[in-house]
C-alpha cells in the first residue's frame, strides 16, 4: 500500500522593500508553474512571503498597515489563486493577516487545488520583542507586530487529490519547539508544512552564530522532529539577502526518518520536489513511537504547568 | 565565564549471557580507568550495564532474578564503585533495580566522584511487549520484566567538582520522547546522561530499518533535543553482538548546539572524552529557548490530556 503525493518546497530569495507586490506575486507564480510542472500537487511557500521581512523594521501607522492583508485573497493576490487552481496545484503560503475587526496575526493558509482555502494557521511561537532594540538598524519585532496566534495547531485533511492526507501548519520559529510538533501528530499529522525567515547572522554585527551553524540548526530541528512524530516535513526559507539582512536557506523535504530527501542548493528562488509517501509514516507510528503503548502523560506534567525554568530545590 | 567539566562515555562491546560479573566488572574498571588518565571527572556507562541485554530472553523465576541488583553497590559491584573513589571519578550506570518490597525498574544512578550516590532515575518509556512473540528466538519483554519508573524526571545538582553541574538521566528509549527532555529541561538541566541497548537490526530477520540508519535516528534523536532544549549530551551504548544479537554504537558527545563533539567509531568497549563548558547552554536558553518569553503552554494541553492520536473530526 501507498499513498503518494508529489509536493514541491518553493524557496524564495530576498523580497526588496523596493520590490513591486506584483513583481512578487510574478515570481511565486514562476515557482508554482515550476513545480506544476514537475508533477507537484502541492506547493509550499515561505512565512510572509509576499512582502519583505517587514519586523526588522520599526514601523508604524499606514507604512506598517500595507504589509498586511485585509482578505485573502485580495485583488492583488487573486492571481496567484487563480493559476494555482488552472494549473490544478494547491498550496501553504505565509502573509500579514488583518482581521476586520482590527487583529493582526502572522498567518499561514492551506490551499486545496480546486482554490478553496482548507485551513488557517496563526503563529504562536512569535520571537523578538515588543520594544525596539535602541540605536539598531535591525529589529525583530514580531511581538509588537503581531498578536499570538490564537488557533492552536490544528490539523486539516486535504483533498483526495493529495490522499486526503493530515496536514499540519507552522510558522518559521515554531518547527523549534517540539511541543507544537507533538501537538499536531496526536492529531495523525503525516506531512508538516513551515515557512520561514530566519537570519543567517546577526545583521547588527554583533558576536553570533555562523551561517552554517544556523543552516545546520534549521535542518536539525526538522529533521529530528520529523523523525519523533514520524511524519513528513516540508520546510521552506525566504533565502539570501533582503533589504541588507541576511537569511539562511536550507529548504528541504524530509521523510518520516529524518532524512533529507531534497534540499535546497542555492539562497534564490528554487524548486524542490519530492514524492512523499504518506504510508511511510506507519513504521514509526505503529512500532517505536506507537504514542498508545508507549507514551506516559502523567509524568509530562511541567509542559503545562510551568512557562519558564523551575530549578530544583536545593537540599 | 565558562564552567567546564570533562566528560566521558564509557561505551561497551556485548556482554554475553556466558560472562562472569566479575568480567564485566573488570572491563568497566578498566574503561573508568582510561577515562580518569583522560582527566574525565564523570563517567557515563550503558544501561543494564552489568549483565547481557536480558529482555531479549524469554525467562522466570531464579534464572530472571539473576539479573537484578538488590543493593546496589553490592558486595558483586561494589569494586567499581571503590575504584571511582579512589580515582576521584564520579559516573552514570544503568541497571536492573529490585527494589526491598519487590518491584523490578530499569534504573540508572548518578554517583559523585566521592561515592555518593546523589540520583537515581527509573525508565519511564519502556518499549517492547508484555507478552513474548511466538515462536521468535528474539523478544523484547520490557514491559514484561520492569514496571514503569515512578521518579518522574528528576534533574540533580552535581558538586562543586562537576561546576554544580544540573545533570539529567534518562535510558534507552526516553531518548526519542521530546517530553522527556523538555521536562529535564524545565528544571534547568545543563548536562543529560542516557545509556542506551539499541538492536542494530530485527534479530529476527524480519525486513526492518539497517543499521546505519538505525545509528542515525539515535543520533538525530540526542541532536535534535540536545539542541532543543540547550543542553549537553552524553549517550552511551553497549554495542557489538550480544549473544547473538546485534546492537548499534554510536555513542557520542553532543553540545548544546546539537553538534557532536566526539563519536565512537567502534561497536566496542571504547572511551571518549570531551571538555563540555555548562555556560554554553546559556545562549540557547537567554534567547532562541528563553522558555519564560517564547513557550506557550496553554496551546500544549493534547500533551497531557490524550496519550495516543485522536483524528481531526470530519467536518
Amino acid at each position: 500500500m501507498s499513498r503518494v503525493i508529489r509536493v514541491a518546497a518553493a524557496q524564495m530569495g530576498g523580497n526588496q522593500s523596493t520590490d513591486s507586490r506584483q513583481s512578487i506575486l510574478g515570481r511565486m507564480i514562476g515557482l508554482l508553474e515550476k513545480a506544476a510542472q514537475q508533477g507537484a500537487t502541492l506547493v509550499v511557500f515561505p512565512e510572509l512571503a509576499f512582502t519583505t521581512f517587514f519586523p526588522r523594521m520599526l514601523l508604524d501607522g499606514s507604512v506598517l498597515a500595507e504589509y498586511f492583508e485585509a482578505h485573502i485573497p485580495s485583488d492583488t493576490t487573486e492571481r496567484l489563486f487563480k493559476r494555482a487552481r488552472e494549473l490544478g496545484v494547491g498550496f501553504y503560503v505565509g502573509y500579514a493577516e488583518q482581521t476586520p475587526e482590527g487583529q493582526r496575526f502572522n498567518t499561514s493558509i492551506l490551499v486545496a487545488p480546486t482554490g478553496e482555502i482548507i485551513g488557517k494557521y496563526r503563529k504562536i511561537h512569535l520571537p523578538g520583542s515588543v520594544e525596539p532594540r535602541p540605536n539598531s538598524r535591525f529589529q525583530q519585532l514580531e511581538k509588537r507586530y503581531f498578536e499570538y496566534g490564537d488557533t492552536g495547531f490544528p490539523v486539516f485533511q486535504g483533498p483526495q487529490a493529495w490522499e486526503d492526507a493530515r496536514i499540519g501548519m507552522l510558522i518559521c520559529n515554531d518547527r523549534r519547539w517540539p511541543e507544537a510538533w507533538r501537538c499536531l501528530a496526536l492529531q495523525g499529522m503525516e506531512l508538516l508544512c513551515v515557512g520561514y525567515n530566519s537570519a543567517a547572522y546577526d545583521p547588527n554585527g554583533g558576536n553570533s552564530e555562523s551561517p552554517e551553524l544556523r543552516t545546520f540548526h534549521a535542518l536539525l530541528a526538522v529533521q529530528g522532529n520529523a523523525y519523533m512524530n514520524a511524519c513528513w516535513a516540508v520546510a521552506v526559507a525566504k533565502a539570501g539577502v533582503e533589504d541588507g539582512a541576511a537569511l539562511i536557506g536550507g529548504s528541504c523535504i524530509v521523510d518520516p526518518n529524518g532524512v533529507i530527501v531534497a534540499q535546497a542548493s542555492t539562497l534564490e528562488d528554487e524548486v524542490l520536489v519530492a514524492d512523499c509517501d504518506l504510508d511511510m509514516c506507519l513504521q514509526g507510528r505503529t512500532k517505536m513511537f506507537n504514542f498508545d503503548l508507549h507514551r506516559r502523560p502523567q509524568w509530562y506534567r511541567r509542559i503545562v504547568d510551568q512557562i519558564g525554568i523551575e530549578l530544583p530545590k536545593a537540599e
